[in-house]
């Protein structure tokens, strides 16, 4: 059995997606694709043989042989996507956010519940880098006894000046607010921003800005969040227990001595640095579609993108009044 | 188009090869496996319900319902096999060695040669290993003026005791062998070998071994191979040019800070070192087969599986006389 | 000329002091040394012929035959032998804290400028270890654009259980507002201080703590201070600019492989750590009295000492109170 | 007591050690140097009071003023003058070469028997190196089981063209040479020379050169040596032993972040790299002197400066004829 996914969107990541798809997923092939900009489209299915342009999204949704739904189109259209393809009855992978509002991350929620069978996913796809993976197992084995902290730093190298700052914590932070939550079990019970010096490139942006979460269970988050960080992208964690830390390392394929130097190449942004991330991801979703999957899923469900979502509304909120937030999921 | 691959021999890398094949591989599937001990098979096959298990291996490389054939049967197996392929116009992808002889090795040629278009891949993954593929991206762009020196290091924790010392020639740093000629373009030019005192775990094996290798270039390659290192699966290569070096970077996912110690894990043998480098050589494999390959190949050829048997075996001599080998490969 | 100095307090770093002035620093030599356990001080005495033990620290500050003091006792003494040195026109070198109170400190800061001329000096040692130079000069060097972030960890691996929580700001993290004020040359304008979840085994003490500060710059500063990290003593530092970042490497002369890891032994305190930046610290303190100084020195200053114990004050009242503390110097 | 300290020779190197002598090293002073450009030597002498000028390296010798001598002019002096201070019953610390030939370190080792006592010590640093120390130290725990093989590379950024290239063995692989027998324990009994391709920097010289030796009790060394590498000064030693291995690690003070690279820095030459070991190795040299070491020297002694002179000498052989030479030191 093949399943055959139809994607939304085809910009930089829904591009990537439709080609893994239609060239390295087992079990998949790209059914049909769809984008504001059809040239855009075209190019993507001109690629992959199987793949016909469509013109409308939901008729994509409602396509019978369409069997499952990526989205990867701008944030503001995933709910309706979203509700589109529970009320369709498709499974669907939304790329993070689920939705920008907690509140529409709950109309999501309300419908899965009323369809009575899981259908979204979310692209959380760090829970599948193994870097993440191995540093959650060693947490899980007891190697490092309780947690207590969690250092994380979100390094971009270039991005457009004069965003909101909230930008920072719902486009980037978010990732980290899910990892945390993945990580230890736990919702996340608050969260401050701290704020400092900006970097000149970011115009009127805050940026970089430090985040302190701490999670029900005790665990103090701390965050920097910095996307105009020229030198490279780069990705940190550090679980500190009582017993031990354990990071992830910088992986790197080789290591070049040159001019008085001995380095090692940094990504220009995330794609290369979570590429067999977004890989591994994809194939546990089609294999989940297929019934073959060997396991539980890690795959972040509509419940972890509405967490996700809320957490980093509060820190909005939290930037903006310069107050401590405390997050209520059950508001 | 989906290419049904049979599987011949499913020990530890062909069972390996024949999971990737059913599951991770897009393009493929895994259509039939033969193995002397039935029962392995089976157990393969039990986990992939598109694979047959056969009882004969020249009637899976016949069977009109396998479109290509992979070879991880024992060394001694492969000439017979592949040759079996080569009549029957199948496709084959054969784990290193593609014989044990270069004799042997010159049948397949002349037998391809005859067949009159190329059916036959030899099963040097490293070329797929994104640490080496950056390593001959890096040198092919004249980052480091001529090379001048390649240092490998290739250790396995363990290996049986007692066996011919030559083994670690022809089983072990054969990889090296042909990683060298990839990377310089160049043939082995002369060989010979270095001894000193030996692991007491390695009983009447010389282990380790150093050898010297000149290309016909004038690159000086050095390797040590060590199969009871004891500690871990390691692999090194450096490439020394005029204006500087680039060497492999020891991949590792975390970074683990305990009793006094800051360390990184190190794999017990050489499958999840080159996990990625496997899935993109089939992925290459199976693409090529479909046609849908985007560029060169970097799979091994039948010529290639020759030079590096050929140079592996003339590195025997040199261990067993003492004296410095030249490699005629026209011999 | 050789400078005859005197030495109060042979604890651990008493010791290791008295030990370098007689054995590893030219121009110095060991006059004499003091401590409330005089078998203590014999001991120290015993292997550095030039030594005498003398019962009473003032004698050991009034003696003609000492030309300077290094003060290493507990911190409660610290303010009277400061002033006792200041007013027997004597050079001091104060290990942290000049005084345990701002308070205190002021007293010093009114008898040096009193004197008329600068006899103290704090021992704020991490301003001549090799990383942190090299950190200042790169940041001075205008390498890393404008400063944004500074990083820092401290951990230890074992301290006595149920301290008050403030001493992990006061006798630890002190060090980190030194060297945010040196690496900036800014003072710190905010404190502020999360906790989490604590270790067991820091019975009623709060570890780890996470301190925000900062400077008047408008550097941002995090800090986590963690005193029974069990696994070994570390000092992280990086600066986080404009155009890139430097940190502290992580000094380790040999790498061992062993038991399929990969590792760097890390130091059980931060002698070994800062050796050679107390090797320094002592010879440019030395060479300073002698009149040899080649360059401006990078000593602390009383003003340093009391700057750093008023932020460290402010810190300690953050923690108590939950609440973000101003630091005005001049209350 | 404080020794004064003659040095003969005010060069890069000897001017370094002037200036240890004057200014660091406790115990010592600079009594007097010698250079053949006076001007140079006057230089050296003005930073340091209490250093005179002299005409005449053996009037230097016998100065009844100078304790102990310092031998670092060129290397075609050095066995006149350690003859001329075993005469004169002064110590010295000559800079390797011991002397140039093998013949002239037997009337060195001749007549340092005569005299009846040890006067000679040979400036072979890297014993006195941290990360050697580490190396050695571990090796002799046992920790790495029997020793197998021993990786050296030693790389200079640069080099005059069109030199001869024994000068590689004898002016730097010496340094392998004395460390490979200091780590064992055991004497060199053979080598050889492997060569391929030159870097055209180069000129005339063969550089890089792969230098194979063997031990006494059967440790396999190999050395790169290569003295146009352009990218900076760096070496490498691992040791390899049948439970593990141990190799220097490369010391930097800080970790890089900028231009899409993370990195170390690379010295220009030898001096930052060992100028730790270079303070160690004088010190120890004057606590000898002063009757103060507290444990038995790692300096090394004539008979270690001939054997290293010897083994060089052979290699220089070995690269002429292409040959493996023995080493016999009873010649």
């Amino acid at each position: 059995m093949t399943i055959r996914v139809g994607v939304v969107g085809t910009g930089i990541m829904g591009s990537d997606h439709a080609r893994m798809l239609g060239r390295i997923i087992s079990g998949a092939e790209l059914g049909a694709v769809f984008d504001i900009d059809r040239a855009r489209a075209e190019v993507v299915a001109g690629a992959l043989p199987t793949a016909r342009v469509l013109d409308d999204p939901q008729a994509l949704i409602g396509d019978p042989d369409i069997d499952a739904v990526l989205v990867a189109s701008s944030d503001s259209t995933h709910e309706a996507l979203v509700l589109g393809c529970i009320a369709a009855g498709k499974p669907v992978l939304c790329e993070k956010p689920l939705a920008p509002t907690a509140a529409g991350c709950r109309h999501i929620l309300d419908a899965e519940a009323a369809a009575g069978r899981r259908l979204v996913s979310v692209g959380f796809m760090r829970r599948y880098d193994p870097g993440y993976v191995e540093l959650k197992r060693l947490l899980a084995g007891g190697h490092l006894g309780l947690p207590l902290l969690l250092h994380c730093v979100h390094r971009n190298p270039a991005a457009p000046a004069d965003v909101a700052s909230g930008h920072l914590i719902t486009g980037s932070a978010v990732h980290e607010i899910d990892i945390a939550r993945w990580l230890f079990g736990d919702e996340i019970a608050t969260i401050s921003v701290h704020t400092g010096r900006s970097s000149r490139a970011a115009g009127t942006t805050r940026d970089p800005l430090l985040l302190i979460l701490e999670t029900t269970g005790g665990v103090l988050v701390d965050v920097e969040v910095f996307v105009h960080a020229r030198y490279g992208y780069e990705v940190r964690c550090e679980v500190v227990g009582e017993e031990g830390t354990v990071a992830l390392d910088a992986p790197a394929p080789t290591l070049v001595r040159r001019d008085f130097t001995v380095g090692r190449g940094l990504a220009a942004d995330w794609r290369p640095r979570f590429a067999e991330a977004y890989r591994r991801e994809l194939q546990d979703w089609v294999d989940g579609l297929r019934g073959i999957s060997t396991g539980p899923s890690a795959l972040a469900t509509a419940w972890d993108g509405y967490a996700a979502t809320a957490v980093a509304e509060a820190g909005v909120t939290a930037l903006e009044t310069g107050l401590s937030q405390k997050v209520d999921l059950r508001a």
